[in-house]
């Protein structure tokens, strides 16, 4: 298949940050095989006219739990623990994987039509999210989650390798499987060396949850005598690639460990705000040249998975922390929504820019409406001026997953509804 | 004209924060004259069926600079005083009523698609403002600028007057007019004064920037010894109704005169957060009882005017400052974008919620989209998982001016195309 993209504006996101006008893409076999001039001699099967659209690479929501899609105004304006312990963990207690896949399909479908050609997702039943993933052509680093509570500890360690050894590579080789050790509070010391191991044996990475809240500081300190991510340094952690959501209660010393060792941070604006813990130091972190990636979290905590408006607050959050209006830019805030989230996954050669070679995963987004004008700066539009409702097009592989505003894959109304019954569901047997 | 609309799920932000859900609203002669059930003999013109559609009441957006459409993403990413003295300033230096026809014109555009009934702004060129506002068919607050730079204080406060004079309760009673004083910085004392006795005279508020960054609290304390506003109380200003814009560098003291005076605040967290100023302590201020509203600011500072975007900010904001979950919840963030800002402009008994009496200023959300579902909660759902773009319908005193998402009374195509002629002259004029 040939597919020929015209006359868009191109945000290549390259080293250089190049912006091409009047350009075109021609895409085979699923890869990018000319920018900027397309060969005359190139026969398109299909061509897309993108006049007046902005071409950008597929945005990387880097860390999510897309089938929380079901929690969605569930629980709003609670402090943590309520809302963990009383709201959503009663409701989790009863997930099925018939759960689990309809609310993945009601939160890839919104990942889609928001412009994510690429997530990477840490639940339960994650076979069921591989199984959305697969069908509906979205790309994803899959991490099924560990957790020692209950006993359950070598339950979840044997399913996130029968995971990883099940999906790793497959749908094309759209999918990846990461180990998701929930975070150093519920999982022991062991538990983590041990799955580090793991992941170490099959040359994969780890997604966990950082220095979220006080909390977990303050516990950390007072049980090991050291901060999370010294915590994790120590256990050896980092010897893997490890992609560390939040990082929002970090010190100068955290933060010279996460460098050192290469860890790429999650940045989550909306659910660290939401739930009322704090601004992570992003500014610093940037600075100090560690790969920050941006993330929704999961809809029970934001709610939404619209990283558009991840893109808006991690450009206006470091702004105000800092008091300084030149830090985190757009067009560093743009790289980190997609080529520091295909870092983050290890993905770096493959999506997150459009250049030869690369994978075709790209967003083509409508500029023809009121807020794009006057048209002085297209990469500032995206971080400052866009909606994700601007998103009208959606290729992951040289696939259109979206065209024209138009889902190709998945049916949305069949979605919508399923999903709601499966959320009422849960509710009601949690709240039995 | 009569007019009713079925089947709607209804936010009416009235007293009791009362939602009704399957509900009609029947409007006639540009008022609401029943709400929730509709009497059977109501003959209705027109009939628009709302079938999962939420109608709340149009949102107030409380402090903007609407023709500043034009710089819309002009100069971002830069720190107050380049950005306004090497950018804006240079560029507004060249401005001329066709210029702010124009960009009104855009802007207004973009507040109708995205539900924004009703603006209070402040500009050059206010006769221009008007002509849109009452060409367009949306309700306004307008102020004439004044300034005392160049000699032009006199010049600025006869416009301000004739502008009030001229245009107070035109377009069917859509327009009423404020006295613009920009700031206690670019006002001296006795100017304030004399605006503030012909405001007075006529009855009228005040809008005005007050306390929005460090630079001008700490001139105000070497200059005056005070804070500025205390500066504005001692001048008597608050005896007359006074929206001040943005409040971020307010103190304790500073929070009790407010409420002591009953000035309403108008928050504007996008342009505070992107020019670095900060987070206006927001929290404190609704505690105290201070009746605060939201407004977006100009498309310089912003780059859009779309208040979704700022109820999102204002409720995730407050609860990240204060470490508190449960700090400025959804359903208050939902008054300060609606019955607040009414109250900021003396509107109270006309708009801002949907009450029988009041007028019909109303919109419509198509709540079916996934980001809506499952449908746990609508008022959450507006803060935190809408976009602007699912505004469909718009209606300003019983009058339709966007339906199914298509704008009745303007020409999309033609003020995006003027108006990017119109911003490209003036930089073009700026930069020669």
């Amino acid at each position: 298949m040939k597919l020929l993209i015209k006359n868009a504006i191109i945000l290549t996101v390259n080293q250089h940050n190049e912006v091409l006008e009047n350009a075109d893409i021609a895409l085979e076999d699923g890869r990018i095989q000319a920018i900027g001039k397309v060969p005359e001699n190139f026969q398109a099967d299909k061509v897309i006219d993108a006049t007046d659209q902005i071409a950008l690479p597929g945005l990387v929501n880097a860390h999510t739990h897309i089938p929380m899609s079901l929690f969605r105004n569930y629980a709003d304006d609670l402090p943590f623990w309520p809302w963990l312990m009383e709201k959503i963990k009663p409701a989790e207690d009863h997930l099925n994987a018939e759960h689990v896949y309809w609310g993945a399909k009601l939160g890839i479908i919104e990942l889609i039509q928001s412009g994510v050609s690429c997530f990477s997702d840490m639940y339960f039943y994650m076979d069921e999210v591989a199984t959305v993933v697969k069908e509906s052509g979205i790309r994803a680093c899959l991490s099924g989650v560990l957790l020692e509570v209950d006993d359950l500890g070598p339950t979840f360690m044997k399913a996130a390798i029968d995971f990883h050894d099940s999906w790793h590579g497959k749908a094309d080789g759209r999918i990846k499987a990461f180990f998701g050790p929930h975070s150093m509070y519920l999982c022991g010391p062991e538990y983590l060396r041990e799955t580090t191991e793991e992941a170490l044996k099959r040359k994969t990475g780890i997604h966990i949850h950082l220095s979220e809240s006080r909390q977990e500081v303050a516990d950390s300190l007072e049980k090991y005598g050291k901060s999370p991510v010294q915590h994790l340094a120590d256990l050896g952690m980092f010897e893997c690639r490890t992609a560390a959501a939040h990082c929002v209660h970090v010190s100068t010393e955290d933060i010279e460990l996460l460098e050192k060792h290469k860890v790429s941070v999650l940045n989550n604006p909306t659910s660290n705000m939401k739930l009322a813990n704090g601004f992570a130091p992003i500014h610093a972190m940037l600075k100090k040249g560690i790969n920050v990636a941006l993330g929704t979290d999961g809809s029970a905590s934001n709610n939404n998975v619209n990283l558009f408006e991840e893109m808006h607050l991690a450009a206006l959050v470091n702004k105000a922390v800092t008091e300084d209006a030149e830090s985190v830019p757009a067009q560093q805030v743009l790289r980190m929504a997609t080529i520091n989230g295909a870092k983050a996954l290890g993905l770096e050669n493959e999506i997150g820019s459009l250049e030869v070679g690369k994978r075709a995963d790209l967003i083509l987004l409508d500029a023809t409406k009121p807020h794009y004008f006057p048209r002085h700066n297209p990469v500032s539009s995206i971080v400052y001026s866009a909606q994700a409702a601007d998103v009208s097009t959606v290729l992951v592989n040289g696939k259109v997953l979206m065209e024209n505003y138009e889902l190709k894959t998945m049916d949305v109304a069949e979605t919508m509804r399923e999903a709601e019954r499966m959320a009422f569901d849960l509710v009601n047997r949690a709240t039995l």
